[in-house]
């Protein structure tokens, strides 16, 4: 509960590729949101540079220890995208920023909201935030030069809190509905654990219906405008929430328009759903990055730190300039606003509300 | 080359949930197609009962000897979708049958056509259909109560062989473009070696360019309707495979419309995309499936034993019942055309051709 805290510190770190441009929109969106809660002390904005790929290959870590260190400092933190290295790269086989604060911070559970009101789409899905594909990621074993091998994890405890969390959700907000979604056909060891505890906990929650689909079916059903709004809650595995929450995002407009959480029991971090775009970059369009992924975050950002009425505002804000009035319409190209532009639009937009 | 066959035998195996209703309106319109072919001694059909899941459990394996047996004597199958046991089923942990014939028969390339011309979409999938988080799906690791372990596989002999195939696709189909879908961002080892022995195989066809994406906003890229006409021709490892051929299919009108190839240096099996359908033979309504699937795979099987008049012929019915004339509507309930309605449909259709 933040508003027991005397200050709360609000880490803002811009990471790279398209990150700083479309981060610092954000941050000047929610510097004008807080402005009196600065003046009073009780909010602290702390710049965290730093989390590049060059400062991270410098110091051959995921995450150098000064920043993680600065880090640990905030008690919410603003994060923009960030460049991950991968085969072929130029740059030595460091893990992803993303996926290597996700566990220094036990993030455990990623919220990621898709919402289309004129689809009849009202998505949430939590997606399970350090296991799965992911814990063992950058663990592989090469037995050989022919045969190659990469791990999956599940725990009981990593998947209890994903789906207690999920289940609360859809409590207290009347959702109704929870769908688990799994590959335990086939991935029968991690995703069958999954599926089971998932559903031995939505039994505690008897008003609240739980049905369970395959992903790969799960992706087709999302399209199919008859059954989509049937889906209110989802609980997935960390690649297959991945996977499915860039789907769901087209909907709404694009990874673009798409923030997330990142939530854990000592921290909380709120970007992007979508990575750093090195091809915008070395296409020279970083300027026409849509800076919406990370304003969405900011209102998730807002919200969960108590500030519920700034959220509304700036997430009215969005809505208005996104969907309603569209003065300016994001391309990723030179026949679109640039970020700024937009960024501009947003911030008059949310001063006049 | 079957031309070069004494005789093909066509092994014909519904499965079982919706399998053997919609396997034997295939099997009806191909025994017509082929009549002539069967009284010349050319074609042989074989039809294949037992893989049933009371059948599969009794005998505690994905595929009961005999049946395996029987299959091994084909040259190509026709094979109806089958139920999978899973976590929670009052069955034992035995494979998938789908997966299990994969791997006996080496079918090492699941190849998933995806066309609707008014959208601007022709696309194939190459999905490697061995390896992955297939090859030891059902080997995963309980370390104890807590802890769960599943494993991911790459070969280069494995990747080498579906690469090679879908750029020799690409290449005598003038497709201009292979795109290699990957998390080699996050599953480093085994999809980065997948990514990287497919791009040195493109590199061998200098007159396809060769692009790469991450699973995770390719999902989002096949809706974006100014962007999707980009792709052709698709590289997936397993699971990724799995999952984006179903939310491909759905453009087409969902998985109920979708048949693939697998195919295997001794051996060709067709089959659906989708999964046998329990909940739709729990809720009686399996005569209500949709037998497009299956007739699009008997399209595939017709092409790859050479016989490409019948092959176009049926097609050219299956277009005509589905999209053009569309006297009967499949939707998979009580409101739309019995499978065996439809089925009469492409068979009549087909006579008059
Ligand atoms: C950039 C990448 C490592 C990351 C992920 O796979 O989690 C991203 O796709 C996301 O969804 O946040
Ligand atoms: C039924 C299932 C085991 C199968 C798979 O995962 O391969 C199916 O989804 C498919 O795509 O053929």
């Amino acid at each position: 509960d933040y508003t027991k805290l005397n200050k709360i510190v609000i880490g803002v770190c811009g990471g790279d590729g398209i990150g700083p441009v479309i981060t610092s929109e954000a941050h000047r969106v929610l510097e004008y949101l807080l402005r009196d809660e600065v003046k009073k002390g009780r909010v602290e904005f702390k710049v965290i540079d730093g989390l590049t790929i060059e400062n991270r290959v410098k110091a051959n870590k995921a995450i150098p220890d000064d920043v993680l260190e600065e880090l640990k400092k905030c008690d919410v933190i603003l994060k923009g995208p960030t460049t991950t290295p991968r085969a072929g790269d130029p740059w030595p086989n460091i893990e992803s920023a993303n996926v290597a604060m996700r566990k220094e911070l036990d993030l455990f559970a990623n919220v990621r909201p898709v919402k289309v009101p004129d689809k009849g789409i009202d998505w949430t899905f939590f997606r399970e935030n350090t296991e799965g594909a992911y814990t063992l990621g950058s663990c592989g074993l090469n037995v050989d030069d022919d045969l190659a091998f990469d791990f999956t994890v599940t725990t009981s405890q990593g998947t209890e809190r994903i789906a207690r969390l999920a289940y609360e959700y859809a409590r207290n907000n009347n959702k109704g509905k929870v769908s688990i979604i799994t590959k335990a056909n086939v991935v029968k060891t991690t995703d069958g654990k999954f599926l089971r505890i998932c559903q031995e906990i939505g039994k505690e929650y008897p008003e609240i219906v739980t049905d369970d689909w395959y992903i790969d079916i799960t992706t087709a059903k999302l399209i199919d405008e008859k059954r989509r709004s049937d889906f209110k809650v989802f609980i997935l595995p960390n690649l297959y929430g991945d996977i499915i929450t860039d789907e769901a995002a087209e909907f709404q407009g694009g990874v673009g328009t798409a923030g997330s959480a990142n939530l854990g029991n000592h921290y909380a971090m709120f970007e992007a759903i979508h990575g750093s775009a090195p091809r915008m970059v070395a296409e020279g369009r970083d300027k026409y990055a849509d800076p919406c992924s990370m304003l969405r975050a900011t209102v998730m950002l807002l919200s969960h730190i108590g500030y519920q009425k700034e959220a509304d505002k700036l997430e009215r804000a969005l809505d208005k300039c996104m969907y309603e009035e569209k003065k300016y319409v994001i391309t990723g190209r030179d026949n679109g606003a640039t970020c700024k532009e937009f960024g501009d639009y947003v911030m008059e937009t949310t001063q006049k509300l």
